[in-house]
């Protein structure tokens, strides 16, 4: 077996088996095979594409390359959650503790992935004394006490996949279904959990801007899944706009606090709510009806609050304390009108901008920078209202013009759209 | 997909899909597929065999049907040692501490199968008080402190496994190489050890008959262990003849003992050194022939030994009451001569029927009885010499010629055959 034979079967299209995507994959990890050779295997795939048993064997060996996180000492069904990221996603810290509060489990390892306005993982870290770095026994005893825990992904869990990952993002193959499903299946399959309920982003805060496209990777995902005995379900949501009122580190952690105190966003609670109960129905085996009432349930009486400062507490953080030393400047309205769009890229990017995501791995991350909307879509505002506030530390240029650039406020009225598109099992 | 096509396929000789062979397998285990259906797919596979691929897709979905062990926790080098299984075989008793001794950690999950004598469960199930159902967490506790140790396997392992072996028995297809790799290596797999080494054993008192395939099926292990990264090696012994002198479960017992008191059968020293120094070579990354003098080192020393009692003290075992109460009955050479051979499948038999083995699942096995060789292969014999002991509760007819029988006694002195045939890497 070598790499040019493999090549050439990929050039022509010829189906590649398990033994010979392995000799690929482990060749390159050990170094026999150097980035440039490897550029051009990933290439193309990324041309022609992969079977669907082609990609579940990319993501098994990926899975191969790294440890398997063990959780079959949790007697609880257990679910894991993964979004693909979105602008003001902080969903993750919502849905943790309604399902744990409903007694499942809910383990999550979060990458510090590269993103412009920060990953779970960063969000946390700005609560003063969150230990992102448990020990695999200290996440278990996390899971078995409180029933969520939320840790940093570790460098063990699907090892091949950081190495093509980073290569993908060189060479510019990034949006490519197989390698895409692969890459997000690989590190959850490592992680252990028997249903994974993914939250896909589309729109123009996404990586995926169409629903033909979610679709597609939707169905890869579930395909990879069915190889594995586990439960996938996709639920494509709206990306086009901003997830809730803040973005930016800390001010998402504090969005948090005010929706388990019945301030929130409504897009932002419908999707919290929709994806809670997507995972306690499907990890508990019961109705969707059922699982929505006690979702319901659970806010309104006040347990998902509880539940989310005694998993706080549990992984040594004072949510009193929240790094969120910053200047404010507020953005007044110079129209009157209907938001008719937040231009979620726009705003992650002025964000980004203002120090609230990280360029490369090593980059420092302001906790306390991003900005709050104070108007949401549909919403009316009038000349001279606030628009939103921006924290910052340091000025970006023309950032309240950037700021209201986000907007586009129309005379007429437009109807939300849901912000829930499909579910696809 | 249904299971006629891919039943088709097969009869044609068409290479197998993973999807194809885990629809079959898994409708069999939810029992959407019957016995019938069943039957005939593992017949079609028997006939027309399957590709190293396929031969990986099966075990690997008899993995997954399965937990698997999570020996991450283990910071020591860990090596799993596996025996197709001989008469008189007690080598996992004498290896494991060996190892052990020398700083690697070995993990042994030995299933409760059915066998003319007893597996290493039963052996150490005549020790009064051994516990052999440890919980996971025992059994890592155990393997960190002692550094080996053996239980009975868990249910929860390669659960399709164990219901196609038993079709396999049924409809009489278990000499298959491909359906023999995948039953052993799904096992192993599962119980979580990088470097596996497996003790084929060939001759008239194992199930493989012929050296050549038992390379046939070490090659099929091998090529199966790469798939997952895993280092496999196979030993090719002697089963021609029994394995030491002793036969039956507290009688095999009592033979470790007197090894490790440096009185032993020099067959049974050659293959337990051999095996030991492969396994530590192997998991240490250290030669051969430093491995080698390791091992001495240990056995002169009586570090094995002591490592042997505290293993069996760590798990419960009182050494000193071993249930070994049966009568004797010793049996006289009527002839002089030369041993040539012993018949270890006769001689097994004979065990059998005094009440050793099990004949179903449920049997209950007479841990005392058994049969205690007095001359080894080469060995001279005279007429009037003690030629073996038989321990029995219950007389089995005609015992003392069956036992005599098994022994070829000839004018000429013959070489004994080396018990290492070969290893494969």
């Amino acid at each position: 077996m070598n790499d040019k034979d493999i090549i050439n079967k990929k050039i022509n299209n010829e189906v590649l088996t398990y033994k010979e995507i392995q000799y690929m994959i482990n060749s390159y990890i050990k170094g026999k095979i150097n980035d440039k050779v490897m550029s051009e295997f990933i290439m193309l795939i990324y041309k022609n594409g992969l079977s669907y048993e082609e990609t579940y064997f990319l993501t098994d060996i990926m899975v191969k390359s790294g440890q398997i996180v063990d959780l079959s000492s949790i007697k609880k069904p257990i679910v894991d959650k993964h979004s693909t990221g979105g602008v003001g996603d902080k969903i993750t810290l919502i849905v943790s503790p309604i399902v744990a509060a409903a007694g499942v489990c809910v383990p999550k390892m979060s990458g510090r992935g590269l993103g412009l306005t920060g990953g779970t993982v960063d969000k946390l870290e700005s609560i003063s004394g969150y230990k992102l770095n448990l020990t695999k026994e200290e996440f278990i005893s996390a899971l078995k006490k409180v029933g969520c825990a939320v840790i940093s992904q570790s460098e063990k869990i699907a090892v091949a996949d950081k190495k093509i990952y980073a290569l993908r993002n060189e060479i510019g193959a990034v949006d490519s279904i197989p390698l895409i499903a692969s890459s997000i299946m690989s590190k959850k399959i490592a992680s252990g959990s028997d249903v994974i309920i993914i939250d896909l982003k589309v729109g123009s805060g996404a990586f995926m801007k169409s629903t033909r496209d979610a679709t597609k990777l939707a169905k890869t995902m579930i395909k990879i899944g069915e190889y594995y005995n586990k439960k996938v379900i996709c639920t494509l949501s709206d990306m086009n706009f901003p997830l809730g009122f803040n973005i930016g580190n800390a001010l998402e952690v504090k969005e948090v606090i005010d929706f388990f105190n019945g301030k929130y966003d409504k897009r932002l609670y419908d999707l919290s709510v929709y994806i809670s109960t997507l995972m306690i129905s499907n990890s508990k085996k019961i109705s969707m009806q059922k699982a929505r009432a006690l979702v319901i349930n659970l806010l309104e009486n006040n347990f998902a609050k509880y539940k989310f400062y005694e998993w706080i507490k549990y992984q040594g953080g004072d949510i009193t304390k929240i790094n969120d030393k910053s200047k404010k400047h507020i953005v007044i309205s110079d129209k009157t009108g209907y938001i008719n769009a937040i231009d979620a890229s726009l705003l992650s990017q002025l964000v980004f901008d203002l120090g609230a995501g990280r360029k490369t791995k090593n980059s420092k991350i302001d906790y306390a920078v991003g900005v709050v909307l104070n108007k949401s879509i549909g919403d009316k505002v009038k000349k001279g209202e606030i628009l939103g506030t921006i924290y910052y530390n340091k000025k970006v240029q023309d950032m309240e013009k950037v700021f209201k650039n986000t907007f586009k406020i129309n005379p007429k009225k437009i109807r939300a759209k849901k912000i829930i598109f499909k579910t696809i099992k």
